[in-house]
């Protein structure tokens, strides 16, 4: 282990289960699934291949608790998905020492009209059926082998809608804050009854809606308190994804993050490092505060060692959510415990995997080999090379951008992309994006006239064997 | 001067001018004007109350640098307007020592059937046309004897829209960066020419545009960096405020601040405090590390003077601007300048102020008199007082909310509002909210079960003389 992840590394105890270590690879819709909600093939092996790589839990995507009409989507609304729940868990456990627990959901109806169904409009006895399908999914989550349970309170589906300021119900579950937390410490309690004190539960909810008058970490810092008083194990903190912004489509129903709350979901090229940070250490202070050690996991755009550490000890999380780095490459954990960060295939935050999600689409990541449904696999260790002439890396700012060309790259296995990286102003290289092969070209078109910048660019292989670095082109805009 | 704010009470130089303090009154739309775009009245009184009121820099509404029809607007796009200008300069000057600059403005056309122009529409005949404009109406400024002069960069306005990242324009105005940087920087060109090196020019451009597709603070440090280069003396760090998530409202035009980039511009009661400080932070930060001294203005809910102090020690900015507590409370500088802290009407967000922008009504205070147009004014020394059996404050909590009622205060000339404090679970009391008098209610809708609650308050008069403490209740949700 590299002594610079030493709490990365750590394990951590969450009620019954141990995490060997603080990498959670949170819920990530994958649309691999069929409409029948069973496990297949190509779910096991997203979820296998998860399992390998290391991380300390992963999150199965959300599972329906109930039988509502939906597109591909697991379900967990009957036993008859118990068997094929337990067969996935199994092969988990044989590939990787993990903790694994499913998210289940509950979701209101939408229809390509454009018309969705809002919180307001459910009876009580509706929200008791409510209650009951999430505390029997969870009974089958302990049936089916699994280390606990996390219940969907984020985004756009029901419980998530109960706690947002924008639910105009007026009876005790809408209103105030209070009244408003209603339905989610009921699922809570009742799920709590069913499973008993020792199994895991834990929560991910939206600790800011990012929509007109939604709630901020202000108020999610005592959602999370609530919560953890109800009987929740850990919370895992997420940021909008809400219908209200979201864009809409001709012939197709809403869909939520696609607006600017699913920006920041799921922060893109243009947003900071851990750009949601803030709301997990805001939540994570006040639950200290309050007396409470209920673990917090903080996600959106973590992806080096050195900020997922510097995370974990400055105490503004206890767990780091790290989902596009993992879809990216599964073997993120494993990698960089053996000191080998460098052999890291690293997200660029293209959101490619964003986009074919919003299109209904099978969940890939742009920097895997073009049609490849799951990330590529070697344990090749040969590193890929430069032509004898070298990378022959030019840059040009005449057009108002910087634009870099190069020389490819070979490999005895195969070249899989480039990392371009780039200095300001005399400062330190930092890798600012990548590109799949066999593309040879990038526009910086974030430079500004008055900076001298340096580029340098890396190749590397499906190991993530990387060539030497280019040799170092400057360039200035014109 | 209070010695714990030593730092906010301290000179400033600006290229030429010197701030006595380093609280500035951004630029706030006030819909006192007419058509006509002439100085009136009304807008001399409520100028000349922040002058007087202390702040080491009141920047003047936005006022227009071209001939395009709009509604309520001052102007500066003729010679006409500059002895009404000059005018309003002389008598803030007498008023008061801070400086003075005017924001000018350049807006694209819109009409009440939503259409709106796009810089995608503009010819190179009209882009010259904007930077000529700008220019002799920075001359204007100089002309009307103003310190310096303010280009509106933020929000949803014609640079705005270049330097947006939604600007598509394929020539050397849009696409990259730096060419969305281009109009800008050939304004503050234009203008420096016109004005001389000694002249301050001011830039308020958005730290991030809140919006879907839009750039945050890692763009925004470059942006202001480029400004800097090209001759800005200070930036002034807004956030939001676009067409693209404004609401419509049927036969209205369509007006930014109506969408969730406008509750960004001005963060209402559910965001934390500071809650923009970020971006200027990055953006001071980063001009620094350029080797830049350029002063940054810091806005959005800073209304403490402890908060203003901490943020000015801290050094994430050099200027604290405070838009809305000075509208609700002019004096705020004088009066904290002097150790009475404690008599400053302080601002509750609830962003009235904003809702009657948005309703094009004119801007008044949630919290002044009813019917006032300007800030109440009284020197009285006189505290009110409650009753003799005091303010038998109750509290309820049974409705999924706290209910708090209390007696009316007296005073000899009258009693204004009352502050709400509150303490959690034996913590701190802090001020949570105010309501205008003769209101004597509150409902804590943010109050959840398994928290212990107390609550006081506390009643001012017009000069902000506040009652003692009430008593203290004790209440919680059952």
């Amino acid at each position: 282990m590299s002594v610079v992840s030493k709490t990365v590394f750590s394990e951590l105890k969450i009620n019954s289960m141990t995490l060997p270590n603080r990498i959670v690879v949170p819920a990530m819709v994958t649309r691999l699934s069929g409409e029948d909600g069973f496990v297949n093939d190509d779910i096991t092996n997203r979820y296998v291949r998860f399992a390998k790589g290391g991380a300390g839990l992963v999150v199965l995507e959300a599972m329906a608790v109930h039988h509502s009409k939906s597109g591909p989507l697991l379900r967990i609304c009957d036993d008859e998905f118990v068997p094929g729940l337990r067969g996935l868990r199994d092969q988990m456990r044989d590939a990787g020492p993990g903790c694994v627990v499913p998210q289940i959901i509950h979701f209101l109806k939408i229809s390509r009209s454009g018309w969705r169904q809002k919180v307001e409009d459910l009876s009580i006895s509706d929200i008791d059926a409510i209650v009951d399908a999430y505390a029997a999914a969870a009974v089958r989550t302990v049936a089916a082998g699994y280390d606990g349970v996390e219940l969907h309170m984020a985004h756009a589906y029901t419980l998530s809608s109960f706690l947002s300021r924008l639910n105009k119900r007026r009876d005790d579950y809408g209103g105030s804050l209070n009244r408003r937390l209603h339905l989610p410490v009921r699922v809570i309690q009742s799920v709590r009854r069913e499973v008993g004190d020792e199994y895991p539960i834990g929560v991910r909810f939206d600790g800011e809606e990012c929509i007109k008058g939604g709630y901020t970490v202000e108020e999610a810092r005592l959602i999370a308190l609530r919560l953890v008083q109800s009987g929740v194990d850990y919370v895992s903190v997420s940021a909008g994804g809400k219908f209200e912004d979201a864009q809409p489509r001709e012939g197709e129903p809403p869909y939520p993050y696609t607006g600017y709350s699913g920006d920041r979901c799921m922060p893109g090229k243009t947003y900071p490092n851990g750009a949601n940070l803030y709301i997990a250490a805001g939540i994570k202070e006040f639950l200290r505060e309050q007396g409470h050690s209920a673990p917090v996991i903080a996600t959106g755009k973590i992806n080096t060692p050195d900020l997922a550490e510097s995370i974990l000890t400055d105490g503004n999380a206890d767990l780091i959510g790290m989902a596009r780095p993992i879809l990216c490459d599964p073997d993120w954990p494993r990698k960089v415990e053996a000191g080998n960060w460098e052999k890291v295939i690293r997200c660029c935050y293209a959101n490619v995997c964003k986009a074919k999600d919003e299109r209904f689409q099978t969940v890939t990541c742009f920097l895997w080999p073009r049609s490849s449904t799951q990330a590529p696999e070697s344990d090749d260790v040969v590193e890929p090379t430069w032509p004898e002439t070298g990378a022959a890396l030019t840059a040009d700012g005449t057009k108002g951008r910087i634009s870099l060309k190069w020389e490819p790259a070979t490999d005895n296995e195969a070249v899989y992309g480039y990392d371009i990286w780039r200095a300001i102003e005399g400062g330190e290289f930092e890798r600012i994006d990548a590109v799949p092969a066999p593309v040879t070209a990038y526009h910086d078109t974030t430079a500004i006239k008055g900076l001298r910048y340096m580029y340098r660019v890396r190749g590397y292989d499906l190991a993530g064997n990387r060539t030497q670095a280019s040799g170092e082109v400057a360039a200035e805009i014109s």
